[in-house]
């Protein structure tokens, strides 16, 4: 197996990459290709222990920065390590592609140099949310700013795909993230999202959830625009780390407190280590004609190794084909439906 | 002063509204009028002592649910707690109204019954959101699921009028919530409405926003339609709950961490003050042309009563009287801008 990573993407690349690249190709065998410029690669990977290991380095001169806009960089920059990663996977050099950059760069060279899976209008980013029963799956967190209610629906057959194929759920819960769980509660996206869910006959439609549902296991997928996902999914992060900030403020005040801390230090461990969604590594970018996954920008060692366990895993799983599969049998069940229907209303 | 309090409305009514009302009217010594079905109320004032308190029985016989349609219910249920309510503000018998109700429902008896100040195209809920450095206002956090543009330019301008005049800060600093901070990051909604707030010229505008940056205390006013606000606002205050009840299932688990929790637990408590959004109390509906406080459905006595107060400060810092004449300065100034630029191209 070989997994192309972006090692110039994130805020501490290449350092964070390169580590987090070695670590997964001893622990998974598997050779990791690091896309990037040789020479600042070759001094990162000259600090770690490497023998034995497959980590070639594959050229790329250019890279696209977190502030370039991605369908203009895509097309400027096409040195850059975000497209030269895309290339090697629709040329099925490498089995995937792992990039901690642009999020809006790795859409627009996927979609531009891999292309879409048949069908599909607009890709998504589907990410797995801690709850207290394990994960729910959130489509879209950050790939697609403006969407319609047809391609809510979309992701809402991808989600449910996934959680299906990937997480052997049986009949995956679909709910849409809305200011109100009563039905008619949303904004203009969401009621009229709403309409077309009710009537997919390929998914577990149960309605609207607010954010604060979400977190008590109720849902396996959840669908939204992929500004709301992205607030959401930050907005959730950035309390968790809030609260952590604070509670190690306000303990630091007291030598009791810090005394009693110390006892307590095992247990609060584990509630990072639950609230921690670094070991979540990535999300796929669902829909394309390859396997692309995008880790937080402000990724780790350990959140890159994920991130390329993400990878891996979505090789081994065949998420492709299932996703492709699943299009076709969708489509096939939403004909044989309108076919019905239409015999239904010319009796 | 007589603030009128919806005895009906929020997921614990009647027993924690009238609660905390008996709590405000002896602690700030005011009148707190009692608005709903009067034998419901008086057996609820019976569980407390109430001599020498201002509580007048405002009888209201309909009530708003949490699931009706606030257009239609609002003509539908003219006798209901939010109608008269707002009413008993219109015709000046109370200088306020407070519900812990239907959002909605507020928002549309409000602007049907009490009417919107002259100018302004939407009203939006204001609410204070806990930062490090102390508190940062953010609007609309739920009146408004669907806004235009120049229904954020508005937001900004009531919203900086609010920071001065309430909140005395000198040149607040405003900002859009988008989900990345450079310039063009945003969906249509935000890149559109920032290209509006930079040709603002009576706000001091920023930028974006990303909702990781909040609590930093970096922005004074955070403006955002009123379905991102509230997602964002529910899953900050999801994410603190969660992460206390994690800490307590952890700690639970061992004597020795429950006996260092023990030690720590004054600390833990001024964790929970810090993050606890009920004393912060309630939202005013701003740019309507009375006062109209809305609580969170979940209030319990304590959150109603800092609602209460909430209510009590914009009734003495005259923030109606300063919403309009910053509106009229406003349009003033903007007119000026307007006449000059005229006159520029004209020469």
């Amino acid at each position: 197996m070989n997994i192309a990573l972006d090692a110039m993407g994130g805020d501490h690349a290449p350092q964070a990459i390169v580590e987090g690249a070695v670590d997964a190709a001893r622990r998974y065998k598997i050779t990791v290709s690091l896309v990037g410029k040789p020479d600042v690669i070759e001094t990162e990977l000259k600090k770690h222990k490497t023998a034995g290991l497959s980590l070639p380095v594959i050229p790329a001169s250019q890279v696209i920065e977190m502030d370039d806009r991605p369908a203009t960089a895509v097309r400027a920059k096409p040195d850059s390590s975000m497209v030269i990663g895309c290339k090697l996977v629709k040329q099925g050099q490498v089995d995937a592609f792992v990039s901690a950059g642009n999020t809006g760069g790795a859409m627009a060279a996927g979609i531009l140099h891999i292309g879409r899976v048949r069908g599909i209008l607009r890709p998504a980013l589907i990410g797995p949310f801690p709850t207290l029963r394990g994960a729910c799956l959130i489509l879209d967190i950050g790939a697609n700013a403006d969407v319609r209610p047809e391609h809510i629906q979309q992701f809402a057959i991808m989600g449910s795909i996934y959680a299906r194929h990937v997480m052997d759920i049986a009949q995956p819960n679909v709910r849409i993230l809305s200011n109100g769980e009563e039905a008619g509660k949303g904004n203009q996206l969401v009621i009229e999202s709403y309409k077309l869910l009710e009537q997919t006959p390929t998914i577990n439609f149960a309605g609207n959830i607010e954010s604060k549902e979400i977190p008590t296991g109720v849902a396996d997928v959840v669908v939204t625009d992929g500004f709301t996902g992205n607030i959401f999914v930050k907005t959730a992060e950035t309390t968790a780390r809030l609260m952590t900030q604070v509670i190690t403020e306000e303990i630091k005040k007291s030598p009791l407190a810090l005394f009693g801390a110390l006892l307590a230090r095992r247990a609060l461990g584990r509630v990072r280590e639950r609230m921690d969604d670094s070991h979540y590594g990535g999300a796929v970018l669902l829909g394309l004609s390859g396997i692309v996954v995008v880790a937080h920008g402000r990724s780790n060692p350990f959140a890159i190794r994920h991130a390329i366990r993400v990878a891996k895993q979505s090789i081994e799983q065949d998420i492709l084909g299932k996703i492709q599969r699943g299009i076709v049998e969708t489509e096939a069940a939403h004909a044989s439906m309108t076919v019905a229907a239409d015999t239904k209303n010319a009796a």
